[in-house]
């Protein structure tokens, strides 16, 4: 079993970097706080007898050695990024998760037969760089780095730059890391664990998103002069795409979600019709075939709201990726370690994405959830307790342990 | 008959100071650009022979004398100030056109019995400092200076300190200058006089106009985890509230107009469900009872959107004041004048907020309307002709030397 204590002040110690506003955090990627965050990683690692290797997109492996140093690592990993506004554990969990496996192998004075490595992939959350999962999806070969370092945050400023500025631009090639079998333990981000009083969630299916980036053009004019008819107004034309978006969602109850999260209008003047509104829309379903049609009612939505406002519209895809299922032999590994210890259990489908979606593209692997209260995340009030914490690291040490080998 | 190319060439002038970032003007009240303006604006009134008062509030009066100095001036003005994205003629025209006048009495060698003065009244925009209006509000005793100086605009700098910043905090307490008429030139902003081949409007009435601010809060969670039921999205109830504002002007057609034109969701993450909203309302019509239902209407529909999405909401009410008639006096004052001028002229009412409807309570005050093109206004694209200027600032010098008797 795990050291509960240590896990959790790490824990707390790592969620004084970038605090938020509420009690959260906000340490979003490639800022001052994330390399805080790493820096401190990095430093635990070290005291913790492992090496540090990071590639060409900022992705840290932090390895224990193995008695065959010729077989390639487990990797058990997450994130240390977070939203604006997001919590101490979405992410961190997995990451500080791994690397209490590796304290108490040490503590245990065992050595496994393969490596095991703890892996903190950049920009999860996508949030300030879109769109998310970016490097370990450049890992698995689902973007280029030369398209990631170009992408630029709403201030303009690149990903490529911003990972030089804070020294994470590292000397390994990405994704020539060959990996025998890729564990992550998250929260949940959900309410179902919780009510049914499940310990562990034994994640079976990532389910699909598409994310759209929108820009609605009407035209800007005098509120008090301007009749009704004459109108060119973007945001007339948004409000109803926001709400097309909650219907195409409850069209595929009960598991399609649809999101509008970004939404701007300019110049956001009070007495001025605003001329232009750029927005976001996020969809996810676990079947591809569903989210094809929420993509169609969208375009058809589209089309209405533009006829009816006069409006014009861009609209780009900018992160698409079809459900994913999860290698049955890890997936087995999690279940039986979830069994051997007695936890209470459940297999579940993720509804956030995560960096094993793209992982599991190239090399076998399984995701651990944990419970989080009141399902609540992307929050500063995201909340776990210590005992679930626990469970999960519990789970991940045994599903690692015997994928490693003794 | 005034000069045309000399105005045409003031106003080109003046639109050099604050550009825009598409041919319009960015002078925002109370900015270094304001500053500039009112500078500028000084040193041709001085130029013109006249002597500068400045009140508390930052109105500025440049007088030129009057045959009789213990009569009360004829005052001509309007405002210098501009939207984000304005036009160089919204408020510029009536102060220039005012300085035109005083210029070609000069040319004329003509002295009125009244002083003639052009004033320019701080902040009518209302954009970075709401409401709109405040500075010829608190001469006419609608505000208290005091209360007016502790508005924050959106970075939380207090009004009473930018216009310290500035430099124009005058000596002359605000309120105590008689005014035996006041005469507002002004661009109509709207489509009617340029759709009618109108050379003027003659504005017999202000609408009415109150002015909302929203902030409605639901509950940040995560866009792929939180299934709809769950939900308590602050944007999707403030979509339902741009619909509805749009749906009550319709209502209350042809005369109405409700818009909506800020609208903030927090904390704006495309993968986060937006926990708050804020957002503004600006609903106008001719006639006070039909404002009041617009309003009570506005109330049954955050009633409707709270109940169904559980959200909470604050509504204050920031800005109100009844339609305005114009003092009949003044206003056959304007009408004789385009008539001896030989324009095409109709009665009009006015859609936007103008200084002129607070001089109304203290002063007798009529405005005229110059034709702009396409009825665009608080946009950079706003434009009127040097004909169209011209024919406004006849009609105004017409007007004010009959008032202030030769
Ligand atoms: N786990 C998580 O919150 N990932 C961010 C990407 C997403 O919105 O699913
Ligand atoms: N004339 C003008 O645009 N005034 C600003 C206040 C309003 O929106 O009516």
């Amino acid at each position: 079993r795990i050291n509960s204590g240590r896990l959790w002040d790490s824990l707390m110690e790592m969620a004084k970097i970038g605090p938020g506003v509420k009690g959260g955090n906000n340490r979003q990627t490639l800022t001052d706080a994330d390399r805080e965050g790493r820096l401190l990683f990095q430093r635990w690692c070290e005291a913790a007898g492992c090496t540090m290797t990071v590639d060409s997109m900022g992705n840290m492996f932090a390895r224990r050695a193995g008695a065959d140093p010729s077989l390639p690592p487990v990797v058990l990993g997450s994130h240390l990024d977070t939203q604006p506004t997001g919590g101490k554990f979405d992410g961190v969990l997995g990451v500080l998760g791994g690397l209490e496996v590796i304290r108490t192998l040490n503590d245990l004075g065992l050595k496994t037969r393969h490596p095991i490595e703890v892996a903190n992939w950049t920009n999860e959350e996508g949030t300030r760089f879109t769109p998310a999962m970016v490097a370990s999806g450049v890992f698995a070969g689902a973007f280029t780095q030369d398209e990631v370092y170009a992408i630029r945050d709403r201030e303009g400023r690149r990903f490529g730059e911003e990972l030089k500025r804070i020294g994470f631009v590292g000397t390994e090639p990405v994704g020539q890391h060959p990996i025998k079998a890729y564990f992550e333990l998250h929260i949940e981000q959900g309410p179902i664990l919780e009510a049914e009083g499940c310990d562990v969630g034994v994640v079976t299916h990532g389910q699909g998103q598409r994310w759209f980036d929108i820009r609605l053009t009407g035209f800007e004019s005098h509120a008090g002069t301007t009749p009704m008819p004459r109108r060119r107004d973007a945001l007339l034309g948004a409000a109803k795409i926001v709400q097309a978006v909650n219907e195409i969602a409850l069209a595929h109850a009960p598991h399609a979600v649809g999101t509008v999260g970004v939404l701007d209008p300019y110049p956001g003047s009070r007495n001025v019709i605003p001329g232009a509104v750029t927005m976001t829309v996020d969809f996810r379903h676990p079947d591809d075939a569903v989210l094809a049609d929420m993509k169609a009612r969208l375009e058809a939505a589209l089309d209405k709201a533009c006829a009816e406002g006069r409006l014009e519209r861009e609209v780009s895809e900018v992160f698409y990726y079809p459900p994913v299922a999860f290698d049955p032999a890890c997936v087995s590994a999690v279940r039986r370690a979830a069994e051997r210890l007695g936890y209470k259990h459940r297999d579940i489908v993720s509804g956030a994405g995560h960096d094993a979606c793209y992982i599991a593209r190239v090399a076998p692997t399984a995701m651990i959830f944990c419970p989080c209260v009141d399902g609540i995340s992307h929050n500063e009030e995201e909340d776990i307790t210590p005992d679930w914490a626990a469970a999960g690291v519990n789970t991940l040490f045994h599903a690692a342990v015997e994928t490693a080998e003794i």
